[in-house]
């Protein structure tokens, strides 16, 4: 098998782009990464897009954005694993990587979502649960969530001003990353006072409905060097893995366990030969203030129960032992959900390659977690500075 | 780079499955295609759909399935490329094999398409094409086939009896195939009948709205030995290429051309190390019968403008030199369209270990090919009797 090395990076920034079309934006991001890795060709394209059908009425993204990014006749597809299709888009291309069978991939993440009426856009985002079980009864995900919440909290005994902690420290990050969609630090206060969206979860809680699209490019080390990249901006591919989970919360046997992230990150772990206490940086997937927490504990960077607590000892900011959301994560940067796990690449790229603005010192190890559905489908990658 | 070979197949018949839902089809063909191979459990899933979201307000359908299959906590994400999604996930799932990170991998396709209002489902398949281009002036599928069907009646001088012979030939195999869903045999006239839907494209020159699933599972030759999978029932993936062209009709520079057919031929004929010419049996996308004859010209078995001359001097028949759509194709067995390019698979696997209802004789190399959007993104794969 051969390594993979992500050798550029593109994003736009994300927010209401009321006058790009999907497409454009895919472009953008896709032509920033090739730029970044001064190549004006690739050999083949990973589209990672959850719901561009319902949201604005196109799929076969990998044709539409390999011809308007004048790729050629390349192979190009879309991986779609709900809000982990950016996660699963960048294990894909990695994989043909891998195999042998493309030299130089390009994985592009890209959602649209502002076109819709934000009560559609709550019904299209529960196509990711158990729709004849689930949305079919009116359970959105922010009440699913929000019984996550609430359970957490009875558990082990946390407030809701422990887990606003984590859209603050989101905040704090992303008001210095110019693609965020909030650029502003918020309080705990401010996470307080905002409306209940479902009890006990509030709007600040949860990641915004937003529009964006991230890309990196992909290839061999042998294949890099021969491009000429310069070996500062190699990141290598250490991890990879990827796990699924009941779809349907109410069959889930715990549900403050992300059983499927823990699956995924020994895999991811072991394929790179590290331990969670090797990982310098966490991008972990904070749709809802709880997921941060329970994602945590997952990867194994707190003990179960645990992870609020790393909030509140102030760990996972940028000067602690667990940084966390170093960009602002998906609460302040925003959560265009299909492109969420190429951003998180990106960010975790840029961080390696000693570039982020919030810089974690000295960084050589990250790890990006990505999850689908109420945990129902999530990725995990190591990426490592070469 | 590992081999990867076919050790199972499954399928449930196409058709109007009203009392069946998405996942319980997509389960069925994939537990047949497990009890095929003689499996309990298998790595990884890859699904094959297009257009779950807006037909059935389901994503996640790796999860789904996987979960519902009861395959424990695996790797499974959705592959989609429109109407060649099914083509593209067997080559993704083959991919994951090749490189070593997987050792058994499941494929399913599935489509749930009669759920919806009909026009409904006409407006569902435009999003395979420009949605902003194309779809926003209402150019369907069917009216833009049929353009390209009078240009190339227009250009070789063919008539609508000779296209229909695609038709008649679909419907003679698919007469003896149980999983087919119109099992009738035609006639020409039968085809010329047919009310006009756009012309000159009529009823019987398209294939039809329905719901299936078809399912393989793959492995490498290693791992088939090792669970004991008689060699009878391996068929090698010898092949495999795919690629884009433009997603807009008007942008095409010929429009009588499958470039992208000819360039994932190319490909996958150079990867197995064999032309045109030694393919036994063809399965192609004979989503209208005008796609029939530009795709055989496209793989190389015909010349330019010679793709309906072979219907007509009957070389497409089961006993013919280039036997196509031996189960029905497209046109008879049906359209799931995120299944399609699964159901080739099995039917040219079936072939090859000599167990198809219409047997060609001594059948060692077949071919799949299968259509995103209007020739816009499309898979070829080359099977081989081990």
């Amino acid at each position: 098998m051969k390594k993979a090395v992500i050798i550029g990076v593109g994003m736009t920034p994300v927010g209401e782009h009321w006058k790009t079309s999907l497409r454009d934006l895919a472009v953008e991001a896709l032509l920033n990464a090739m730029d970044d890795a001064n190549l004006d060709k690739v050999d083949s394209l990973y589209v990672g897009n959850m719901i561009s059908g319902p949201f604005v009425e196109q799929e076969n993204l990998g044709a539409l954005i390999a011809d308007w990014a004048g790729l050629g006749h390349i192979p190009a597809v879309k991986i779609e694993a709900a809000c982990a299709s950016g996660g699963a888009a960048v294990q894909e291309g990695a994989k043909a990587v891998m195999s042998g069978l493309e030299d130089v991939v390009a994985v592009v993440g890209v959602e649209k979502m502002t076109d819709a009426w934000p009560s559609d856009a709550t019904r299209y985002l529960a196509y990711a649960s158990d729709a004849e079980w689930e949305l079919f009864h009116g359970a959105s995900f922010v009440a699913l969530n929000a019984l996550v919440m609430r359970y957490y909290m009875h558990t082990y005994g946390y407030t809701e001003e422990d887990l606003a902690l984590f859209a603050v420290n989101a905040h704090i990050n992303g008001a210095k990353n110019p693609y965020a969609m909030f650029k502003k630090p918020i309080k705990v206060e401010t996470v307080l006072r905002s409306p209940y969206i479902a009890d006990p979860l509030k709007l600040f809680d949860a990641s915004p409905v937003c529009d964006g699209a991230a890309a990196v490019i992909i290839t061999t080390p042998e294949k890099a060097k021969e491009l000429g990249i310069p070996k500062e901006k190699w990141v290598e591919i250490a991890g990879m893995g990827r796990a699924i989970d009941t779809i349907n919360l109410a069959n889930r046997k715990d549900l403050l366990r992300l059983k499927a992230a823990e699956v995924a990150a020994e895999r991811a772990y072991k394929m790179a030969g590290i331990e969670a206490k090797d990982v310098d940086l966490f991008e972990v997937h904070d749709a809802f203030t709880i997921m941060a927490a329970l994602s945590l504990e997952a990867v194994g960077a707190a003990e179960r129960g645990k992870g609020a607590e790393l909030a509140k000892e102030g760990q996972i900011a940028i000067d602690g032992d667990y940084p966390i959301q170093t960009m602002g994560g998906l609460k302040s940067r925003g959560h265009p959900v299909g492109a969420t796990g190429v951003y998180q690449t990106v960010e975790a790229a840029l961080q390696l390659r000693g570039e982020a603005p919030n810089q974690v010192p000295d960084a050589e190890i990250a790890l990006t977690q990505n999850i689908g559905g109420t945990g129902s489908n999530i990725t995990v990658t190591i990426l490592r500075r070469v």
